[in-house]
């Protein structure tokens, strides 16, 4: 092993062998997933440094884990022993912004946020917003088809993913889909890649679409107290075609933490809050007025509508303090199951009840305007029978999920985390597809093996 | 082959070996594309039975063709000597509309206008609208991957495709995709499904995204005498954030075939014609109004708004006359190619320069919003030598959208018709790795296997 790490050290500008160094890079930011011991790290610049990569571990017949800023959720980005890490973050270029065609050119290791703010600057919108948005890069976004707060108005990931450039686990390099907004000229590979977590190829450029810049978003927040009158109110918003930008729900028990963990003014007895934001222009004051007053016809009983982006900013502070205040009452597991619309309120008593049975609490906040709820099982680390009944309850919760018509994974992936709800879902024939899909990509297992199939 | 097709009777309702309805059903509407003699037509009505159809035709290795309505452009569904077509027309059921979560799930057979006006009925809007839309089937749609007029706004058939039961090569049925909003759950299957032209699987379900139903449009029309105002306007428009519900473009030539076929005052000097639509209620004036603005500001010489639908419907008539008019001027070879919104201009001139290398009338028509043209090819069937250069001008209008960083086929798809073009835009890299997933799908090349690939 040490003739390959000779040899990527004669190919990449970046080696890294150093053990503090590849610790650190071991897992990504999923709770209670295993990782191993990586050889080595390398950060190539080019895609033609990814290329011999590729070769070389093709050469020696070891494992590659490509890895953007490691924020993701399912383990996805977790090393396996003896890989090859493949670290993104030197090619971290935005190529072009192109106003007239309204797309992006960027290289994987971008962070979402610095493609968000070059864009802005020439008034245009790139509108995938994970929460990671800050820290994660377009090209972890894009192997994990990373969701976020507004993709309820303006979709997913892969919504804005038009074209990709790709090394294959033979070194080749493909170039998938497309600059033009429409295009049907053989398989759509660019959406079998997005959402593949490394398995299928190495991302190294992205073609990327883009909206013009909206204007600042106002926000309406609604306390409900009970579950049926938010998840109520959540459906009569999205039904009344006016297209919310956000649609966030804050469950009983989150919204007790938040209120414990910073005073809101929140009722004890909360049994749902409603964030809503619309993002229309001059439209927005109407767009939120109207969504207060479906939120009041529901039931609410305290209806609050921002007049500006200041008082806006301060009706979201709930949402943006769900993490810090989840985290204070314990280790968190976080789920992601996503269900019809319709099977909110059977998810949201169902998961109260497995929070009883497996004697763990289990906060649910999520983006109820696209059914994309993120169960949290909250529990003491210190104590491993909690620990047992947490891992036990996180299964529960998917199994309910899909019970419900719904799916083991919203926005966060499977990775290692969810490997085995991932052939519950797809069952032994859809499952064996998958896996010949993979062999078509990658007949030799070098890219990312041991994530999402067990 | 008798004992084929004795099998088929015994397990399906349907089984045609009628000399003149096999004449009748094998082609689709694509111009100069070769058809084979099949040998039977099944029309089955249950996914069972579509079943029990792949597994006779892999026992006895009988290619299969699928067929929606037959009104693709590019062959896709043309019979293959000695093949079993296999009509979708008996399973033409809407199985449900759910309002709450805006979903419509379909046999494949379903004409599209009929889902369109079943959901309309509760408050329901089903996007996609190729001009086919009153006769093609949802499950052709999905097979080519359907654009249509309102994709600039709303996008292609596949973005409101949630999940699928395919019935593959070997017999075997799966699901893929959801019926949830978001899911990430394992390689996105779905969507290599859409668009592939009944080789990777056999549709039997659909499971629809469905839209609030928006208020009725308002039109806007505008002349310009040249091409490059008609082109800067559309930018502009698409610039500005108004999303147009439709944004056509007519050429000087469509223009005058259009003027030659029913007086509608357009000047014999006209450049270019845009025709936009809003569709947001009670906001449809503002924009119309914004957007003949847009175009006064770019040169129009003429710019008319409509003020309701009977105006609007006025003002569209041009776009509805491009096919009757182009017709009449001689047989016709639709191209379609879409490039980056800023290579039209030079798109547009270049085929012109085509039309005089080749002597022939090229019209181009199209989408501009999406960059999505249909150069149009019209000569003389009766002439050989004219036949034969619109053969080539029609490779050459390819040629030229791919070295303006295009695509061969921006909603058509590539069928038998553009093969060899296919090669061309993929490369030999990309074109293997296709073949290689249709080889993880279909190993023994039953379905439609002459189709895509050279």
């Amino acid at each position: 092993m040490d003739k390959l790490v000779d040899r990527l050290g004669s190919v990449v500008g970046s080696v890294v062998v150093d053990p503090d160094v590849l610790e650190a890079h071991r897992q990504d930011a999923a709770t209670f997933c295993t990782a191993g011991a990586p050889l080595v790290l390398v950060r190539p610049s080019t895609t033609a440094e990814v290329q011999e990569v590729v070769r070389a571990a093709g050469e020696y017949g070891v494992p590659i884990v490509t890895q953007g800023a490691r924020t993701g959720l399912s383990g996805a980005a977790n090393a396996i022993d003896g890989c090859i890490l493949l670290s993104t973050a030197r090619m971290n270029q935005v190529l072009e912004v192109s106003v007239e065609d309204q797309v992006a050119v960027v290289q994987p290791g971008v962070i979402n946020a610095d493609l968000s703010r070059a864009v802005l600057e020439q008034g245009l919108f790139y509108p995938p917003d994970p929460s990671s948005w800050e820290m994660s890069t377009v090209g972890g976004n894009i192997a994990t088809n990373a969701g976020g707060l507004c993709c309820v108005k303006y979709g997913v990931t892969g919504d804005f993913v038009r074209g990709l450039e790709v090394v294959l686990a033979s070194g080749e390099v493909i170039r998938t889909g497309r600059r033009t907004v429409k295009g049907v000229a053989g398989y759509d590979l660019t959406h079998v890649i997005v959402g593949s977590e490394g398995t299928l190829g190495i991302v190294t450029e992205a073609t990327l679409a883009l909206r013009p810049a909206p204007e600042a978003a106002l926000t309406a927040a609604a306390t409900f107290l009970s579950i049926e009158e938010g998840v109520a109110a959540a459906a009569a918003v999205m039904g009344s075609g006016l297209r919310p930008s956000l649609l966030e729900f804050i469950d009983g028990v989150t919204a007790r933490a938040i209120q414990d963990y910073r005073d809101m003014g929140l009722p004890a007895n909360v049994g749902s809050l409603l964030l809503a934001q619309s993002d229309r222009g001059p439209r927005a004051a109407e767009d939120v007025a109207a969504i207060a007053e479906i939120c009041t016809a529901h039931g609410a009983v305290d209806v609050a509508v921002a007049s500006d982006a200041e008082e806006s900013a301060m009706l979201l502070e709930a949402r943006r303090l769900v993490h810090f205040a989840n985290e204070k009452l314990g280790t968190s597991l976080i789920d992601d199951v996503a269900v019809p619309r319709s099977q909110l309120v059977a998810l949201l008593h169902g998961i109260d009840a497995i929070s009883k049975q497996y004697d763990v609490l289990i906060a649910c906040p999520g983006h109820i305007g696209d059914g994309n709820m993120h169960p949290t099982v909250i529990f003491d680390q210190a104590d491993p029978a909690a620990q047992a009944r947490a891992l036990e309850a996180f299964g529960a919760v998917m199994d309910l999920g899909l019970s419900l018509g719904g799916t083991i994974t919203g926005e966060h992936g499977v990775g290692k985390l969810k490997r085995q709800w991932l052939a519950q879902e797809l069952g032994p024939v859809g499952l064996q597809l998958q896996r010949d899909v993979k062999a078509a990509f990658d007949p030799r297992g070098l890219l990312n093996p041991d994530k999402l199939f067990l």
